[in-house]
């Protein structure tokens, strides 16, 4: 698997920058595409990748990943041996896909639904996210122990669930409660982090220059 | 792993189902705790398993799993020789976590959006679904080839995504395509779908009995 080609497909303000972060906690070679908004995410050739006409995307070798959550996990699995992934038969995977999915189900949910005024307790038993204010709680809850979500070993869920929080943060979709910017903190200090946003930062600039 | 104490909560009409469908699957020996909407979800005992009051959930062993799509990718890496998972370096669990994060989040998304009337298209940077109708198209793409996501291996995300897809169409929150119904036939001649099946209408008339 590891020596096909990886091209990773994004734009530096978007959810992209997770999957930034993720390869550059892999320490992988990847080739960068960039898209902007206006026109070049739509494109028959972008289409083929990803239907939904969105960033991020990988393609490692002929296979085609699309969905932030699920590039995260796939390249923890695909490179194995950089322990970003609990082992298989591990306790310890079961926290990591439960955090996974919590951030792209109900966290996605209750942050999107905050910036778009939809009301979620209308119908409990068919909204999948919980209220607001339990959703926000059981992340708290998940974050708690600490110092990463399954405990002292880093990985692709803190990748993804970190930015939900620092993003969060900034966006006001979250509340600052110190658990959550600790470990925004905590977060933010990893080399990879900083490399990655630094490679976006470049990006950016690049793409307005144009 | 594999021989520490399985629980199940769940509701006979809840998204449970699709973890008994999962269970069924394994053949795996679990126990079964039923919860009602009227107040067991919301017991201080419960809440400690599942913050949001919320089934399905699982415990195994010490470990505690919630969110279906969670406790499904868990459970079939847990018991990887039931072959219900792609192996861990092959392309194929790229495409396994895409459309389970795919149905988790986006699907989930626009489904729910659908039945409560929000409105998608205000903000497609970020809302992560896409349209409505993107969304459904990028699910009849991925099931076109078939006969399952994965190609020719039958995994825990056709226990995932099929639910959602059976259920979409017979609460019209998914229109019925061709491809759609075949999938969703396909899926429900599976012996351990129909056990599972059996098993929740047999539980759901207990719990209607008391
Ligand atoms: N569920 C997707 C969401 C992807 C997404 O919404 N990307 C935004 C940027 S953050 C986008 O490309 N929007 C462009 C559009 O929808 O036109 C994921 O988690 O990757
Ligand atoms: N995101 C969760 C959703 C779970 C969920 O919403 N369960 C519903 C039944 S399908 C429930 O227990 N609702 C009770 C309530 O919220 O009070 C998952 O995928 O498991």
């Amino acid at each position: 698997m590891q020596t096909f080609p990886l091209t990773f497909y994004t734009n530096p303000e978007s959810r992209g920058c997770i999957v930034r972060r993720m390869l550059e906690e892999l320490a992988v070679p990847y080739e960068t595409v960039a898209l902007d908004y206006a026109g070049q995410m739509k494109t028959a050739e972008y289409l083929a990748i990803n239907p939904l006409g969105k960033v991020p995307a990988i393609t490692h070798g002929k296979l085609v990943v699309t969905e932030t959550a699920a590039i995260c996990a796939y390249l923890a699995d695909a490179f194995i041996d950089k322990r970003l992934a609990p082992a298989l038969s591990s306790a310890q995977r079961g926290i990591y896909y439960r955090w996974l999915f919590f951030a792209a189900g109900p966290l996605e949910m209750v942050t999107t639904a905050k910036a778009c005024g939809w009301n979620l307790n209308e119908n409990p038993q068919m909204v999948g996210s919980g209220s607001y204010e339990d959703t926000v709680d059981a992340l708290e809850q998940a974050l708690a122990d600490g110092p990463y979500i399954c405990g002292e070993q880093f990985t692709a869920a803190d990748v993804y669930v970190g930015s939900h929080v620092s993003w969060g943060i900034q966006f006001k979709t979250l509340p600052e409660r110190s658990i959550f910017k600790d470990y925004a903190d905590r977060l933010a200090k990893r080399p990879a982090f900083q490399r990655a946003d630094q490679l976006d930062a470049e990006l950016k600039a690049k793409m307005a220059a144009k």
